[in-house]
């Protein structure tokens, strides 16, 4: 089948970029309510990519949020059932001056593809709507494939969980199967076997009722951004150990096979920091870069402001200092649980000179998937084939909040098939996702199905 | 005289009142480069308006910066001369959002002229015009009388000992004066004996060299916001005594004379906090809240900012977090030794897993004035002869960063007769200034010229 493959994606290749190009036009910003009807218009786009695909249904359909894309190429009850997830949402473009081109004007450049959501996810859900045209035009589908391709990933998916909920059975699958991480390398390709969990908050600290003149009231009225450094500053112990009772105590510590597959990862710190640009790495004393990454809970500072903010000096002592505070989880922590401790230590550590106030944005569950599961060895054997070289199993340090959800509700396990790669700049300006990846991705996700199938 | 100044004033009061709104409707605000034609436009009203009050001769004289107004009445050689500081440049209006009235749109409600610039420094500079104007055509002048309206004082005056060291002649008197500053109240008259100095630096922190996915990079890389937050947290110990190596070496502990007047200014804790909008105060320990805020030196955030800022969560790990920070300066403080001092803190502080850059915004130092000088003991008449009460001698703890170098190439001394109150929002949204203060200053301050002319 190769070679059918092969020539039908070789003949239509110009194509398959530039239809991906077209859904990277739509600014489908999730976060900024200013949106919506670029979200609405970006959901339009996906369900009639998929009916031009060789889909037999796709609709666009309603959640509590935004909307969910569903479609389906159904050839034979009897074939096994792969359910896509992907989404089409995107994260907020923001700072715009950082971008060397506009971020919804997709840029190509030494055969990269700039432009917000490229890599995360456009980009990648949409080589699967591609692997599906090219089975269903050479007429070698071996499974039905079902398609979820929802509009709010990138805030958490709120209102996904009640979604899967109520359609259970149009979702129904034997396996799901997601690209939305990356590869070590294109020398190294890999498998993610899990992804971190998430808690996100939001810090505020008031101190006086109003911006005060820093001269008359300096010294003598608390500075909320002092406190709310104080307080961040708090959750970090010398050794970079996180220091907030409680958030450790779940954490499950990985077997010494499973450290020890994690060391195959090739590792070269040099050019680790040089692609960052940075003189040090930091991270939590007693373990490595990959298992600070992967397998250890994380707290990071993901948004601060205060104060004056402007060209020059102004010598205000601020009513308000505001963070945005995440906190990335692995198994066995409950993101439900980690929240609560979080709310509960920033508004706890306050000194009574100032009032805070905490609330949750969104969270979701680590997730762990079995590499002796048929999917994942499906996956494994698939990109043996395009690659030519095992993949290796990796933990992935992102989040996809939804993993725990759709597992719960359909019963069947997530398999993480990812091209893209971490200098990617993902959340980041100038995302960028490689056309080569893309093209590989559209090459490798026919042999998943194929060897999904196989007896 | 009383009678006859207090006549022409009552006749004149809407005027008055009028010409000073007038003023505060041009932005002049200094740090804002979009301002710049705002400034001129300001400087030449304030001209035009210290011609219209009877002074001989006005102008608008350029700086390295923006420009400074001169005026002059001279009416005998033989008479002393009284230099008048005062600034036509406000704070940047920031939060825009928090102004119930537009902040260059003065509005007039219960008595309070709201509008950026009102008590700082447009509508107290201006009473002096207006004092000026009483005493020129009521004929009853017994002192030269000098203005320097300067348009830098908000951004640290960088330019100006400059713009005196040139015009030493021109500025020649016997006492300067300067309205830029408050009364403990109505009912406790006081006057400034101090002001502190200031040393304002801004410092940014970055880690990778751009912003990263939260998820595949945390705990990887070091997050500046986190970084930043614990640099700023390590400024003060647990009782708020600051903590950076020599900043207390040079402070002036004052004498108990010194702290007996002080203890002279009425103080209600529960009003002070109810006024703010506080349940507990906060500051170094040991001292009372007018020694913190008059005779301690301080250290203030005045604004942070890093990541992402906007609505929802976005999951960055960004690449710079920068604030402004600030400190307050008392005798024998130097600002440019504090400067240095601060500098060399937070760039020798940061860990090797970030770069520092700090930069020097501008400085000021502290500046003492003797209560038994004749300046001071004509201030004080002047007060007991309006408000019916003997002022209280006060250490402010805001800062006039031009004190010690007017005082150094006049050589004279300055008197501080502020009409301000410590509630008119210096440098926050809803700056406002009461129009009793505003005519009280009128009043009071052709007694100031008499008394410091009697023999």
């Amino acid at each position: 089948m190769s070679k059918v493959w092969k020539n039908y994606q070789e003949k239509n290749k110009d194509r398959f970029l530039n239809e991906m190009l077209d859904l990277l036009r739509i600014p489908s910003v999730s976060a900024k309510s200013e949106h919506k009807a670029d979200m609405l218009k970006c959901a339009e786009a996906v369900k009639e990519s998929l009916l031009a695909s060789g889909a037999d249904k796709a609709e666009v359909m309603e959640t509590d949020g935004h909307p969910a894309v569903y479609g389906e190429k159904i050839v034979d009850p009897s074939f096994p059932t792969v359910l896509v997830y992907g989404h089409y949402d995107v994260q907020p473009a923001e700072p715009l001056d950082l971008w060397t081109n506009p971020p919804f004007e997709p840029t190509i450049i030494d055969g990269k593809i700039f432009a917000r959501g490229s890599a995360d996810d456009k980009g990648q859900f949409y080589m699967h709507v591609k692997a599906l045209e090219t089975l269903v035009k050479t007429n070698t589908m071996t499974t039905n494939i079902k398609f979820l391709i929802e509009g709010e990933e990138e805030v958490g998916s709120p209102n996904l969980g009640k979604f899967v909920a109520v359609h259970k059975d149009l979702l129904k699958a034997d396996v799901i199967l997601i690209s939305d991480s990356s590869l070590l390398s294109m020398e190294n390709p890999s498998l993610d076997i899990g992804v971190r969990g998430l808690s996100y908050i939001e810090v505020e600290v008031t101190g006086a009722n109003r911006d005060l003149h820093s001269g008359t009231y300096g010294g003598a009225v608390a500075n909320p951004i002092t406190i709310l450094s104080q307080m961040i500053a708090s959750c970090h112990d010398k050794k970079n150990h996180i220091t907030i009772p409680g958030f450790y105590d779940d954490v499950a510590i990985p077997t010494k096979e499973e450290k020890k597959l994690m060391r195959k990862a090739p590792y070269n710190e040099q050019e680790y920091k040089d692609e960052l640009g940075v003189k040090e790495l930091w991270g939590e004393k007693g373990f490595t870069t990959y298992e600070r990454t992967g397998i250890r809970p994380t707290i990071e500072v993901n948004g601060i402001w205060g104060g004056y903010q402007g060209e020059g000096a102004k010598t205000v002592l601020p009513s308000k200092a505001t963070a945005k505070i995440s906190a990335r989880l692995v198994p066995n922590q409950s993101s439900h649980k980690i929240t609560e401790i979080l709310l509960n230590y920033f508004t706890s550590i306050a000194p009574p000179s100032v009032t805070v106030k905490a609330f949750e944005h969104h969270g979701g569950e680590p997730y762990m998937t079995p590499i002796d599961s048929k999917g994942y060895q499906a996956a494994s054997k698939a990109l043996k084939t395009t690659f030519k070289k095992n993949p290796i199993p990796v933990r992935g340090g992102g989040s996809i909040p939804i993993c725990s959800i759709l597992e719960r509700e359909l019963g069947v396990k997530i398999i993480f098939m990812g091209f893209g790669l971490d200098n990617d700049n993902l959340h980041s300006p100038n995302e960028k996702y490689n056309i080569e990846n893309y093209y590989k991705g559209i090459e490798t996700i026919p042999y998943f199905h194929k060897f999904f199938a196989a007896p």
